[in-house]
C-alpha cells in the first residue's frame, strides 16, 4: 500500500518521513499546490513520489490512504473527495472547523466502511500512556480534576485563534484519559493584536464534580506543558518540558475519617512517596503511523478515530461560542 | 502606644513578635477568649500583657489600636467595636465576609478620622514592591494578563472555601499591581469532600483587553505560587517559591510591524535578556506592621487600607455568587 | 537532669531550645564568657540558668552533661575539663583541632565510662536515615563513588578555612552512610582573600575502587548541597536544598552481560522507575539531643559517638596537610 | 572547494551536513573504509560522492581540505598523511593520543602553510561566545576558579576512559575562556567494569591563585553539564542542560574591606541582581565550519588551531598520568 501525503508545509515532511518507515508502506506520493515546496520534498526525500494535481493522487490505485496535513480550513473539503474516492483518511487535528463536518465525514466513513483517523500525536507519547494505563487499573481512584497548561510565546496564527491552535492536544488527551462525556463548555480570553485571542482560559464541565480546565496562551514569556489530574488515591503531574522524568506521580490526597454531614468532615492529609515512571520516550508520531496502516489492513477502529476528533472539535466550537458571548457555559446536546 | 492584639491562634503570634519590635510601640497587649492560649501567650512572649474580656482592652486608653486575627465571621463585629471605642484597627484578611460589611467600617473609620488597615501581607514582601516599581515606572508597558496559580495539599478549612481561603492574597497584590478598577467576575469550582469548594477558577474581567485569572486549589500534589503579568514591553514571572530569585523580567514580547487591519497584522517576536533583580528578603509582616503604626502617628493612609480590603472583599463577593450561579460573570457595580 | 550549655553564639541557642523540650532534662544552665550575651539568653528562654564561670557549670551535681558550642580551638580543653570533671559531654563539630585531641577525649571517656558524642547533626535528619535504610538493606548494591558539593556564597571564617567549615557535614554523612575505613586522604585548594582557603576539592580513597570526593567553596555564587551515591544496584541523588524530595532514587546502572577479559566488557544500560520516598520532616537537632540524652540513662554509645567525631578529624588533619603539601595523597594509618 | 569527510560514523554525518550548506563549498567527498556505511550516506544526502580508499581522497585536486571523523587512534596517521598531500586538515577532538604527534602535525601544517583545526565545538556555541565576550571585557574581574561537572549514564567507550571522552569539552572551554598556560595537572579516577576509569576528577593549577576542576562521569543518574566560574567582579553558571537560559550571570561577591595583613581582612559580601543575557541559540557546528572554509580562504588561524588541540591533549596526557600515578601533579612542561 502507498500513503498520500497532502500538504508539505510545517507538519507534511513529519509524516513523510515516518510513512516512509512503516511496516506494510509501499511507498509515500505528496501533493502540494505548491511546485516549489514539492522539488524541496524530493531533495529531502530521495524515493517520494510527488503530484501536482489533488485528483491525481485520488486517482492511483496503489494508494489507499491519505493523510491531509494542510491548513484545517481545507480539511473537510478534502476529506469528503478522499472519502468519496474510497480512500482511507488522516487529519491533522483540529479535524475541521464544525461538529458537523466532522459528524458527515464520521457517517460517510462508516457508511464506505474506510478508515476516519486524527492525528491526536500526544496520545501516542509514553507519557500519556503510561498515564492512561494507572487510570485504567484505578489506581488514581476516582479523579477530581483535570487542570492544564499550554502557554509559550508564538506562534501567531492568523486564520485561527490561540484556542483552535493549542487546546485540541489537552483536549485529546482529556478525552483520552477521562474518557466521560462533557456536558457543558465555557471560555473566557483576550485580544491583544489582532482579531484573534492570543489568550485564553476553557473549562469543561462533567456530569460530576470533576472539573476541567485548560489556559491556553501565545503571550507566555515562558513555556509550560503542564497537567495536573487529581484522583482520590494518587494525583499526577505530567510536565512535556522535563526532558525524562515527563510524569510524576504522587501518593498524596485526603482521607475522609468522619463524615456526619456534609458540613462536617474529618479529613486527614496522606503524604507518601513520589515516583516518576520509567517512560517510553519513541517517537508518538511513528507509532500514530502504525496505528493507522493497522487500522485499515485490519479493518479496525484506530485509538484516535474520527469520532475523538469530533469530540475535540464539538468542545472547541462551544468553546468559541461561549467566548464570543462573554463565558456563559454553552451545553454540549449529546 | 500600645497594641491589642485580638486571638492568639495561627496569626496572632506573629502580630505580637512583629509588634513587639515596632518602634514606637509600647507595649501589646493580647486578648483571647480561651485562657489556655493566653497562657501559652505568656509563656512566650515575656513581657506580654493579656485580658479576658474584649471590653477590657477596648476601656484602656494606652491602646490606641487594635489588630483582629480572628475568623473572618467575627471581623465585623469586633471591627466596628473597637473603631466606635476610637481605636484605630488593623484587620486580617479577608477584611470580613461581605462589602457592606467593609464598607460600613470604612464609613466609620474615616467619619471617626480612624486609621483601618488589612493586613494583606504579600503587598509588603521585596518581591511584591519590586513588581510595583516597575510598573509604576512604565517599564512593563501595558499589562495585558495577570495569572495567578495558588495551590497546594490543603488546610481544608471548616468554615470557609478555597476561594475565600487563598484568592485574597492574589487579588490584593492585583489589585495593588494593575490598580484598575474590575468591572465583572466570574468563578467556577467543584467540591469534593464537604459542602466547601476545594478548588476553583477565577476570573476578574476590566474595561479593557486585560485579563486577570487565579487558579485556587487544596487537592494539588505540588505547591505552586506563581504569577505571570504579560506587559507589552516586558514579563514578570513571580515565583514565590524561589528561595532568592523569586521575580524573573524577560524582555520578550511581541512588536507589531504592520497593521494593515485588525485582521492583518504583522507581529514579530522579541526575545532579550532575563534578569532577576535583586529582592529584600526581609519578613513583610514587620513592614505592615510599621506602616499601621506609622500612619497612625502621621494620620496618613497605610498602602493596605480598607478601601483596598473592601476592594477584594467585594470581588471574592461577586465570585461566590458566580460560583453558585454556575459560572456567569458577575458584574461588580461602582 | 540537667544540661550545660557553653556558648551562646550562633548554634548555642539551638542547644537550649531543643534541650529545653527534651524528655528526661528538667533544665538547661547555660555558660558564656559574656554576660552581654548571657542576658539575651535568659530574655530568649524564660526558665534559663546562666553561670558566668566555667568551673561553676562544672561543679553543679545537678548537671550531668555539658554540650559544647564553642570555637573548635576550645573543643579540647573544655572537653577534658569537663570529663574529667565526670559530666558526659557533646561537642559540635568538627570535635577538636586534631586527630591526637580527640584520641585523648575518647580514651578518658572510656575510662569513665562517660557517654562522649559529636554534634554530627545531618546523620539525625530523615533523609539521611532513609538512604542508610536502603545502604544498610543492600538495596544500592555495592558503592561505587560518593559524590559531594556544598558550595554557596560565605560565610568566611577568620580562624578556619572552607574545608574544615564545610567538609565535617559530608565526611560524617559518609562516614554514617558507607562505614569503611578510608585509606588515603589528597586535597587541593585556593585562597583568595586571606591565607585561608575559600574553595577545596577533597578526595577520600578505600582499599577498593570505591571513590569518595568533595567540593566545599565559600565563593559559589549559587547554592548546591548535593550527594550523588553511585551504587551497582540503585543510585541516589540527596538533594538538601529541595523544599520536600531531598532523596530520589534511580533504577539505573550498568549490567554486565558478558566479561571476557578486563578489556572486552560488554555492558548494557539500565533506565528504570525514579521515585523520591517519603522523607521524615521532623527537626533532626531534637532527635540528636534525645539521642545523647538517651545514651547517658541508658549507658549505651550514641550514633554519633567520638570514634565518629574523630575520623571525620583525622581525614581534616591528613586533607590539611595533602593541602599544604600541594595535593599529595596522605595515607590514614589505622 | 570540496571537502572531504573521512568516517561516516557518529559525528561524521553531521559534518557532511554542515559543510554541504558552507558558503564556498562545492561538495563533500566521503570515505569510510565501510561500504554500507558509504551507502547508508549515499541514501541519506543525495549529492554526496564517495570514494573507498583514503588515496583516491587524497589524490583528487578538487578536494582542498580534510575532515576526521574516525577514532582517535587513527587521528594522526590519516592526518599526517592528509597534511603531506597538501591538505588543510580538521580532526575532531581529542586531536591525537599525545602530545608528540600533535606536535607533529602543528610543524607540519606550518611548515606548509595549511590550516590545521580541530572541532571544539562548544567554543563556537552562543553561550560560550557571550561568556568570552564577558571576560574580554573584564566584566568578571580576575578569575579566581573554573568548576566543570560533565556526567550522565554512559556511552561506554572500549578504547577510551572517561576523561579522554569528556574532558576534552570542558578543557576546550577552559583554555578559550581563560587563555593562560597551565603549570601542572593532577587527576584520580575509579574503574568499576573494565580497564577504563568511568570516573574521574581532574585538576589543572596555574601560575596563580586560579584553581580549575573537572568532574567526569559516566556512571551518574542524572545528567549534568555545567560550569561555575567564579571572578572577583561577577561570578556565571553556564548550564547547557537549561534549554533557553544557559548563562546566568551574578553580581555577587566580596568586597574587602580592609587588609592589615593576610590574617586580617573584613570582607562584605555583595548580591545583587542575577541576569541571563540572550543566547544565540543557533548551530555551532555550522560556525565551525565556516571558520575553517574562512580561514583557508583567506589564510588566517581559525578559532580553535592544532595549537588550542594540542594544549588539550598535553592536559590529558598529564591528567593520564597522574591517573596512573594515583593522583601527584604532573608538570606541564612550557
Amino acid at each position: 500500500m502507498k500513503i498520500g501525503v497532502v500538504g508539505f508545509g510545517y507538519w507534511g515532511p513529519n509524516l513523510v518521513r515516518n510513512f516512509q518507515s512503516t511496516p506494510s508502506v509501499d511507498g509515500v506520493v505528496c501533493f502540494d499546490t505548491s511546485e516549489k515546496r514539492l522539488q524541496v520534498a524530493k531533495q529531502k526525500f530521495a524515493s517520494l513520489e510527488t503530484v501536482t494535481r489533488y485528483e491525481d493522487l485520488l486517482r492511483r490505485d496503489d494508494v489507499e490512504a491519505i493523510a491531509i496535513a494542510t491548513p484545517v480550513s481545507t480539511h473537510f473539503s478534502l476529506g469528503m473527495k478522499a472519502l468519496e474516492a474510497d480512500k482511507h483518511v488522516l487529519l491533522e487535528k483540529p479535524m475541521a472547523e464544525s461538529g458537523a463536518q466532522c459528524e458527515q465525514m464520521v457517517d460517510l466513513a462508516a457508511k464506505k466502511k474506510l478508515v476516519l483517523m486524527v492525528d491526536h500525536t500526544f496520545i501516542y507519547t509514553g507519557a500519556v500512556r503510561k498515564i492512561k494505563d494507572m487510570i485504567a487499573e484505578g489506581r488514581l481512584g476516582e479523579i477530581m480534576y483535570f487542570d492544564s497548561v499550554r502557554v509559550n510565546l508564538g506562534l501567531f496564527q492568523h486564520d485561527t485563534n490561540v484556542l483552535w491552535d493549542l487546546a485540541p492536544h489537552d483536549l485529546s488527551i482529556m478525552d483520552y484519559l477521562i474518557g466521560q462525556d462533557p456536558i457543558g463548555v465555557s471560555a473566557i480570553g483576550a485580544k491583544h493584536f489582532n482579531d484573534m485571542e492570543d489568550i485564553a482560559y476553557l473549562t469543561v464541565r462533567y456530569n460530576s464534580q470533576l472539573l476541567a480546565h485548560f489556559h491556553v496562551n501565545w503571550m507566555s514569556p515562558v513555556k509550560v506543558r503542564k497537567i495536573l489530574i487529581g484522583g482520590s488515591k494518587l494525583m499526577v503531574v505530567y510536565d512535556d518540558m522535563e526532558p525524562s522524568e515527563k510524569v510524576k506521580v504522587y501518593d498524596k490526597g485526603v482521607d475522609i475519617k468522619e463524615r456526619e454531614s456534609i458540613y462536617k468532615v474529618l479529613v486527614q492529609y496522606r503524604t507518601g512517596d513520589m515516583w516518576a515512571p520509567k517512560i517510553d520516550l519513541g517517537e508518538a508520531l511513528s507509532l500514530m503511523c502504525n496505528d493507522f496502516v493497522d487500522a485499515i489492513k485490519n479493518g479496525r477502529r484506530p485509538t484516535t478515530d474520527g469520532r475523538a476528533g469530533m469530540k475535540v472539535v464539538r468542545i472547541l466550537e462551544a468553546a468559541q461560542q461561549s467566548l464570543r458571548a462573554g463565558g456563559t457555559m454553552v451545553n454540549l446536546g449529546q
